[in-house]
């Protein structure tokens, strides 16, 4: 018999429709110990969070996320706000015991991030945050393949994460939505949205940053601002680059912008070995494209692997080869994971203290863009 | 207020549950009037079907198909069965005042499917063929711009669904998800299994079939049976490729087969009109490929169109542009026609009666290949 | 010390000058016993024949072919004009144990090309038809794979030849450059100009095709005629496809058309084996896709094989890793194995002989197409 | 009647026989003012240089390029010998009144190059730099996109020269072929070899640049060098990496290595500009990816150009459409615009003082990666 773990979800954004499909979708592809429970969904529209609550399918509403972490029929917090408001969130929660699945980035800052690290640990609640995209399937069999050495000495690494969609200026600021180009409820533009996803996968493929050089831009300098109504000065990073040096020795290169016509969420990784490569991109996330130099020598050649078998990691709980499952199964599967390492007792990467390697990055990122100076981090 | 639409499922196999999580579904995303609600699943194996209810949330199992079609809380039958089944457990439902959604292809030939289509025609019930890839966004679009007359004066249409799961001689035939391979159960191969669904694309986007050249071949000639553990001649088709002639004037060239090593399922569709041409693959199912003549000279090129935007079918449902839904989603998006049918009172295509047409054309493959002539559909 | 070959070209079009490229480049790139000269070139325009002679530096220009295959300094006659002057110029040439290099197809139909072969087999002179593609490195690579025996019994072979060139109704028929619109220049329209390319090939990867069934449609039945300026009848097949079945078993389907909207001369073959898959097209010609079941279960993938390197065929005479060759390359390589061939005293493939059995099937395809019967080649 | 050009090469290696090729055949498809005459090749080694010479038909040799650049009969001197000897060379060229022609990068450094411009401009001979890849149709049609304003304000350029030849730890160093890995004949490793490809192309295609941030590796500390027999140090950088902004505005992103298994020779660059973006690879050189906003709504994509129609740069010299020419086209259209330049009496670019700037970014780029930090162009 399963084991209910009760959510109450704070927020009913994009995220929060991903989340709550993960939640509900997660047994009828998983056998799992324990199965999420929609119990409460939460935020101050109330007219809002009721036509959420009545599509999800959750069993009660919320318009005080500080009444929500308290109520007892709850077991775990999922934040799905914007970034200003994950700390304040979190401590509460763990303070009251709570377990916490809590959307990326971790936090605004180092500080803040440590802060919330030190609080799950001391309540020794799990925790983990949602950097989905090491659980597309084909992400995470570059991992498989990379630990088993199959690429041996890591030389280059490089990730790119465009878009174009706030290339017109006539394009607001802030408020629903549109927060993420506000640096005061998101701390940054690209770099916490866009970059902050690239780094979360490259500690996790190939190990820690040592120390980088960046370079930022803001394209358009002025927005009006949905909650005055006037027009303001933009704050956040439209394009973010930047150079590193891996611990391992690895070279890496990674960029972000909202300014690359053509590109609509294109994430990019490349992972250059002794022995072979390996490239993703999220457009045709189904795919891993793999090079390896040991095969026959004229013969060689970029194959494109069809992630979709049932030894492909997660697919045995899909369909049939051939046929491709789409981007809110990273969810789906993240949602399998917490609640497999809840029946073992292990930790469910990344964790509160994993993702705070990411945002360390991201604060040298933007500390070099500011200071134009190589930032250890 | 929702209305409810009690699905009755017979089957538990692959599209078994392809089609249950289309029901569970499509409420999170369509604003629909009526609302699947699964009320009973039905299968021989008891033990087998109660597991699969309880995984999908049936409310209720039935063991005999003829109970389900007589009980008075189920508004529609599911057909997910071997092919030779469909046509008693239709005329059942029917008789019962059933509405119907049955698997593909409708019979195990023309005359079984003409005695269904007088069936659902006589009792005057909605139903419904679950040829699912009309409804992939991409080939949606596809019949989008054919039907906006972008394409001008059609020429050619090639289809192709090549995969390579049959190569070895150690594959039995017969049995559990091995019925594809006997033609007691399944009627034909390759024929009714893939080129089917090439056919009522085709039928869909640019109209009937005149006449048709076809060739067959069983390439592995006997094949142990799982039933009576005995080697015995394998009966289907393995491969099978025609020319036609649409009524249009449009030339057609279609192949199917289950020997061609690297294609796992890959379904390809091209259309050449005389202004413009697209092409899609279900490789890479939220692509279509656009060739435009009347685009500037010498800028003149295939455009691959990343087919998630929110002005692309079904996609202002999901997710933001450039995350890609997948496979399973093609039976959401039938489910919620089928519901939105309902509730305007029109007919959910293809119809039992739209799905014959494409049997006429398997008939005609099949008896051309065996008599070496021409054959008019 | 390099021995001459002398060569009299007979005909200055697009095949005039890639053959005459071939001559010129040859003896920088390979290391030869045998050096082609321009000896001279032949056509009934005066002016324009010397034209061309300047520009390729041939060395003297004849207005009447027979004189041409007359001379005494000109060992080998190139045969660049329209396929109905073929037969006449051959026997002639052949007459005068003159070598001969024809452009395909060989002949009108299966009984000139007889009578072609006769000649040259009778006159004991070294002869070859420019089916170029053969000599792709690509292609070339495909025929070792095969010959190998690293894809195992071969299922299938399918190819395309499109285009659309001739969409326009304006477009007229016959005379300079346009005389492949017009049958009584050439014999047939797609069939002989493209297909005749694809069956060249399919026969010499594969093997010889056993029986046919075609359709042929002429899209735009009248046009205007360049020599006389009136509408006339279009006597050729704008398009045509047929199916058939090969000596080894194998299944074979072939298009062609002018038809085609976005697809400029996209020639495309796939062949479909037991242990593997390879593909090829003439748009990326510097490309083998090549898929092996071999490779470790879940890390199979098309390989997109860039065959630039020094171990593929031809390459080791070019640059370095990675800089493709073109179209015109094919040509070069063609010179390169008939003077080869010419220093060891062996035929230089397709012969008249070889290049008989692709007319053979050509002639095939029309009857069946004409007939609606299936026909054995 | 054509006047003479006539060519004195200095080296025999890659790029001697790549421009040799293009000399000899530019007559054959372009109609000129000027033509080459392959009047003299020059090399120490007395007998590779026959050799050499009598493989592409050069009528004279010598073995020390002093006597070559003093011959009455030379109009113009090639330089493609180790970049060590550029700035000598060209300064007795240019002493002598030659015209040059001298392989990239321009010099060691700026200092040399610097000296070089002045001996050029004050002799008032013509001269050029083989940065060749400008000259690939796809690229050259992509600068008159840009030149027509279709991309709008520029944001974004970024470029990539990535190869594997170098990986393997048993390379040497020094000597034939293999002195670009020894800084004391190369200046750089990739800095100059291959990101000066990179920085040419993006000056030519978007303006200067402003300042840099790089950083530069060498994997493999030791290697044998060939000339001494020992293991001595690496002197040049492997790979290098580096941020900077443009004049107008655009950020820039380069990176170049020769440890990117998979990668031959793959030159990529893509540009996003306001309006529309492209991309071109050199490993598919033949075409150009092209997205443009202004297209229909939903019917936007990213198109693949394939540039062989009359009407692309250069193409119309050469077959006919879908036909690709390669690589080394480009340099037959370098010599072709370097006739065309003389007999116009204008520059061809990029003309010494041109390639200076390209010095002038690498340099920085050198500094930026010793000094870890920013440096002005």
């Amino acid at each position: 018999m399963a084991k209910s773990l009760n959510i109450g979800m704070i927020g009913y954004g994009f995220m929060g429709r991903a989340h709550s499909n993960g939640y509900r979708r997660v047994s009828n592809f998983f056998d799992l110990e324990y199965q999420p429970v929609l119990k409460a969904a939460c935020a101050r529209n109330e007219d809002a969070i009721k036509k959420f609550a009545a599509t999800w399918g959750y069993e009660s509403t919320e318009t005080d996320w500080r009444k929500l972490v308290e109520r007892k029929d709850i077991d775990a917090i999922d934040v799905c706000v914007p970034n200003n408001l994950h700390k304040e969130i979190c401590l509460a929660a763990a303070a009251n015991n709570k377990m916490i699945l809590c959307e990326k980035p971790l936090a605004m800052n180092v500080a803040e991030g440590e802060e919330m690290c030190q609080a799950v640990e001391k309540a020794g609640v799990a925790n983990t945050v949602w950097y989905n995209y090491r659980r597309i399937p084909a992400v995470t069999f570059a991992k498989q393949l990379i630990d088993q050495g199959k690429l041996g000495r890591i030389f280059h690494y490089r990730a790119n994460f465009l878009q174009d969609w706030t290339i017109s200026a006539e394009l607001p600021q802030g408020g629903n939505g549109l927060w993420r180009l506000d640096a005061a409820a998101a701390g940054s533009g690209v770099t916490g949205d866009l970059l902050a996803h690239c780094i979360d996968t490259a500690i996790w493929l190939i190990g820690g940053v040592q120390n980088v050089s960046a370079m930022t831009e803001t394209f358009i300098k002025e927005r009006t601002h949905t909650e005055t109504g006037k027009v303001q000065k933009v704050t956040i990073d439209d394009a973010c680059s930047f150079l590193c040096r891996f611990n391992n020795g690895a070279l890496g290169l990674f960029e972000s912008t909202r300014y690359a016509r053509g590109h609509k969420a294109l994430y990019t990784l490349e992972v250059n070995g002794e022995h072979a490569s390996l490239k993703w991109d999220l457009h045709d996330l189904h795919r891993l494209q793999w090079f390896d130099h040991r095969d026959e020598g004229n013969m060689r050649g970029w194959r494109s692997i069809h992630v979709t078998d049932s030894d492909h990691p997660y697919m045995n709980h899909w369909w049939v080869p051939g046929l491709q499952i789409g981007y809110e199964h990273s969810f789906v599967h993240q949602v399998a994971d917490f609640c497999e390492s809840l029946a073992k007792g292990t930790p469910c990467g990344p964790t509160f203290r994993d993702a705070l390697e990411t945002q360390k990055v991201c604060d040298a990122v933007l500390d070099s863009a500011k200071s134009g100076q190589w930032i250890n981090v």
